[in-house]
């Protein structure tokens, strides 16, 4: 078999390259051939060796109603969701209505900047301590090395940490309407170029996984990364029940079984029922980076009773990583889908912000759908009746 | 806005649903309209309110030669990648070179099944005590009830863990060459009903997290899910050298530096590089749920100087949850990639089994270049170059 | 200042060594000079270097009511705490308080038993492939190796885990009354040159941290160490307002803010209150290892209304590790603490059940003792008044 | 059987309530009644229903030659251990002599100061929002009022994360020479007042495991509680061979397969051998508190070959939780220990700095030499000959 890498070097387009894998391996790729993105752009930005395309069934939720403690404005939005997993689209659908009849969500978010952790190596306490000192005492040079980098990135601050012969440095950047990753890579290599000049430490990688990307972590849970989220609703026990088709006791005790006990039982860095379904396919649908599900899964779903028998549900992403600029955001369908949901491109970070807040709310809205489902013991017959195509009332 | 969970009742085409949403939103979803694969099927099947699909630039990497220890077999396979992030296809492909220059991949899988992990609750110890006794006593007659929902699965065990009134379940399921998550909670509930038939104790919820599905969690590291993965490599020195212009000391010293102490020193459940960034890649592309990186991305990479000054590496998957029927892998694009694989149907369980060995040497791939990557710096300047369209050498 | 260990290699008394330190330090140490244990014994068996002994006052709580659901009987305890900690004897005696007057705890445990998990390398996959498959295939011999070393010690079965060229085996073994953890190391040693000499692995180490011996672990907390205990109090509502001063409501609310909520915030593996405090009090006073309260303080504790508004309260050890004979249970003060209990040394194992039992039902009275402070709002107040001498009625 | 707990509400003195429990047990308890110190402090400060004492054998290692990076000075000490598990003195006592022969231990602490975590709870978002807003606001007036509980402490600062309707807040304390868990919580008691007399939050639990007092936890991990230590040594080749009878590269080996790998599989937050050793032997021996080893046994070792082929070992402790005054440390035997360290008492701070930098020297001993003796499979045999009385030459 002709080595494939080797199509790297050469000028091949989109289609040869296609035939030539169809050739080489008798396989007809016929659907991935069909596509009207612009394979210019997504052959050198986005996918070497590109053959094609995967095609991901696109379903829309909504709307969805939310009230946004961050900005003070209230907007309705509607949701892509790329899926091949029948019912989730009609599970976040649905925890849509109960969060548009009860008058919408609430959500808030913090920009805590994505992070670079590279690791470095000294010979000595000494000169660990040496390192620390100067990273503490060179933040502004720092920082002014990382914006020299790019004009949309700004550092922060950073944090740092040493074990042994080991110092690892987190630092934290503001970037703007990017997820940023690459940016980040280039700055903090800047910097760790400067750091190796001025003192003895060597830079032994510049991803130490104290970043830690794409991986799920308790210091991302803890210290965050990204963006931290929360989104919330107060449903009156009536939707509860009309629309949920459960009680607000039943709702809660499923939660507590389920997301917290059950939780803690098998060690999980996820107290939720179902972030990774809903997070990967809105980051999917937008053109964000799919692996970071890996990392932005985690985090915290929690129900109460509250008032006269009502139920309030939220959830906590502790690490968002998400852009509205770069990475996949610029291909056709995916811009598409962004300029449906009204954050697509730069805005000075507040589409990066406003997108973040809807996938909150979004996710929020899969919590309730899923826990009710649940609760009531719904769970099997809702995907029974949608893979087989009878869409039952929702 | 109208609300659009409306459309799941009626019965409206992809088409005319998309044209309601750019109706009321007044964003054009051209490209998003623009696809190959079964309207029909995609759906009614896989995703509910579907308006079109998400295009994702697929490349291909390879030829990557494994060797299974699994079936005895050597074979060749060319990996499909559907991805948005530049670099990503050129750094498996490098992986790849390496490891068929260096002889091949050794992989093996041992198949632990797909799991559900329901919640039960009782009022005393008493009665959790008559629980367990039941649950061992009745192995076979539950093993029976899960046989009757199925012809495709097969309970093979279950454990269990008990605090306070709540008992978790957890049932391992063989689902032949599906992922079979479906099939399982539909056995699961059959097993539920059966229990509470005759137990004091409630089936609180389905799903207890304690399965534990789609989350990151300690119980699925340590007693595992689907398939436990591994696959290895011995690398020439010379070839390290010429291929991945570092040296086996710099190269273990890096994993060393990242992929143990960095990741013990972030709390993370992913000791390796870059799972996540492969995983999501070759899910997307044959169809299976992107959700899942959310658990399958943890695990462990390593690597040590062997013989000669040669360098040998390894990963473990200790939890891959895949499959080659069901799902995602029936749509047109997904399906080609699959074949493009030669693990495309139901095979008896083969498919499941060779594809999950595929995926763990193409994880292999990624870890051999990512880590030389950052251990000679040329992260930043690879996502710089291929970032602009200028490929360079690898 | 000369070397003390020097002193290990001669026949020194304890006197003769204690006035060596005091000479070269110049520092008096008449009080640990003060003892009366039989200082041959100690000197040779517990400690090296030995001059004396640390005096910890030992506080009894009690009576403890418990009805055990392993031996099906019903017994009453008092328990002999070593501490430093004011409040902590007089917190414990209220939660016993509690268990009394609302008819006893219920217990029960599971022997899991004594671990050692050593770790083996080999040269390849093949290599670990055949390892794995000796150790399958050669149990009974293992067992009958194993038993050979002692004829307290019984392997019950293993468990093995692989990454790249390394296979941890976990040894899990019935050591009758005794923690046992010298005797599995030579068992585990004896097997483990037995398996050197039937295959190519070679042990690197004797415990490769798979046991987990004495290091808090999601392992132990899954798969169990030692024994798993479960003890459950039903409290009156009348009870909880007049002994514990709240309610059954705030109680909860406490619970899972704290316990459930507050601990998954923390990234904690302990999902409880005070379990290292009971614990360490109850090791220190009976000749336990006390080192393992870094594993033994993970757990849970739940609470929840049931019935008419009453309180139930459970906690569950997933990893305790004691005995009832060896290490310090044979010192004067610790042997009479066991024979207070009415555990002191061996009796086929029954000892060490029933003492595991005890100790289940002495952290749960811990834990409702200080969940309700917490929940009034009281524990500085108890700490103030406890540490000033003022012991008020609790 | 008479209800003990009353007897706290008597004036009886402890001979009285030994009489009385020997009465009622018909169990004699001369050795506990046997002890030196002033039972009048001890069973109004320390110990509720006081009876008598635990006597725990005390041994002696060293000297430990420690070169601290804080103060700048060098000094020698010997450790007191109070321990009942033979061949731990020696152990320790024969890494004091390897770091000795080498020249001496680096040591470093950083203060990061006695935290408590209380939980509070909102009604919504907007409140939880008000809630941080006044804490950020109120900083000063936060430090002004827990000054004023106490001279001792001071308020450090704070962190804060929140979920749904929960807010835990961290703060932490400049406790000086005091561990000073109790006039923490105090101080923070008067915060949480404040907090709840100017916002609508009420604090549901004065420690909310947001502390993380006495739970091993990631949270202590990364942000750290307590002090923060490192203490390293190189050690000469030959020093390895003539006194550790192993290799540097044997000893590496161990420690990679053991403290990393076998510790992420095992899922642990212990990255070491056996810290909960030498930590317990330690806070029993100086009256610290041993409950206290379940979160500070947490941490890492690291070890390499430097230079010409010589060994690098150093520890990391992240959270270890000292004081030379109040709880323990004023009792008679521990006093006397920590005056033959040389930090007895209160000195503004710097005593208990001192005394964590021996702690961390003293952990890495232990790990000098239980790694080394692992690497060279004389584990079993070491306990097996110490255990037995025949002490053979380390």
């Amino acid at each position: 078999m002709t080595y494939i890498y080797m199509t790297l070097r050469t000028g091949k387009t989109v289609h040869e390259k296609r035939e030539m894998v169809e050739k080489e391996s008798g396989v007809a790729l016929s659907h991935i051939g069909s596509f009207s993105l612009d394979e210019k752009i997504a052959s050198t930005r986005n996918c070497e060796n590109m053959v094609g395309v995967t095609q991901v069934p696109l379903g829309i939720a909504g709307p969805l109603r939310i009230f946004s403690k961050t900005t003070k404005q209230e907007n309705t939005y509607v949701l892509p969701l790329a899926t091949t997993e029948g019912a989730l689209v009609a599970s976040v659908n649905r925890g849509c209505k109960v969060i548009c009849e009860s008058g919408g969500a609430q959500t808030l978010i913090h920009r805590v900047g994505s992070t670079r952790g590279p690791v470095f190596k000294v010979q000595s306490m000494e000169e660990n301590i040496q390192l620390f000192d100067f990273l503490v005492h060179h933040e502004d040079e720092m920082k002014r090395i990382a914006g020299a980098t790019s004009t949309h990135l700004t550092l922060l601050s950073f944090d740092t940490k040493s074990t042994g012969l080991y110092r690892f440095v987190r630092f934290m950047f503001d970037t703007k309407d990017a997820m940023g990753l690459n940016m980040v890579t280039i700055a903090s290599e800047a910097i760790a170029r400067y750091i190796e000049e001025h003192t003895s430490a060597r830079c032994v990688s510049i991803s130490g996984n104290f970043c830690c990307d794409k991986k799920a972590s308790h210091l991302n849970f803890q210290n965050n990364r990204g963006f931290e989220v929360w989104a919330e609703v107060h449903i009156p026990s009536s939707i509860v029940q009309s629309v949920l088709h459960t009680s607000p006791e039943r709702f809660v005790e499923t939660w507590l079984a389920k997301c917290m006990v059950g939780s803690a039982m098998s060690g999980s860095l996820g107290y939720n029922a179902q972030f990774a379904n809903v997070l990967s396919a809105l980051f999917i649908a937008t053109g964000q980076d799919p692996a970071h599900v890996a990392e932005c899964a985690i985090g915290m779903t929690t129900a109460e009773i509250v008032g006269n028998n009502d139920l309030f549900v939220s959830i906590y992403l502790p690490d968002l990583m998400v852009g509205t600029v770069g990475g996949g955001t610029g291909l056709a369908t995916q811009k598409e889908a962004l300029t449906l949901l009204g954050v697509v491109g730069g805005n000075d970070g507040k589409n990066a912000e406003r997108f973040a807040e809807i996938i909150g709310a979004a996710v929020l809205a899969g919590e309730i759908s899923l826990l009710a489902s649940l609760s009531e013991g719904t769970l099997a017959k809702a995907h029974q009746t949608l893979g087989r195509g009878h869409i039952h009332s929702i």
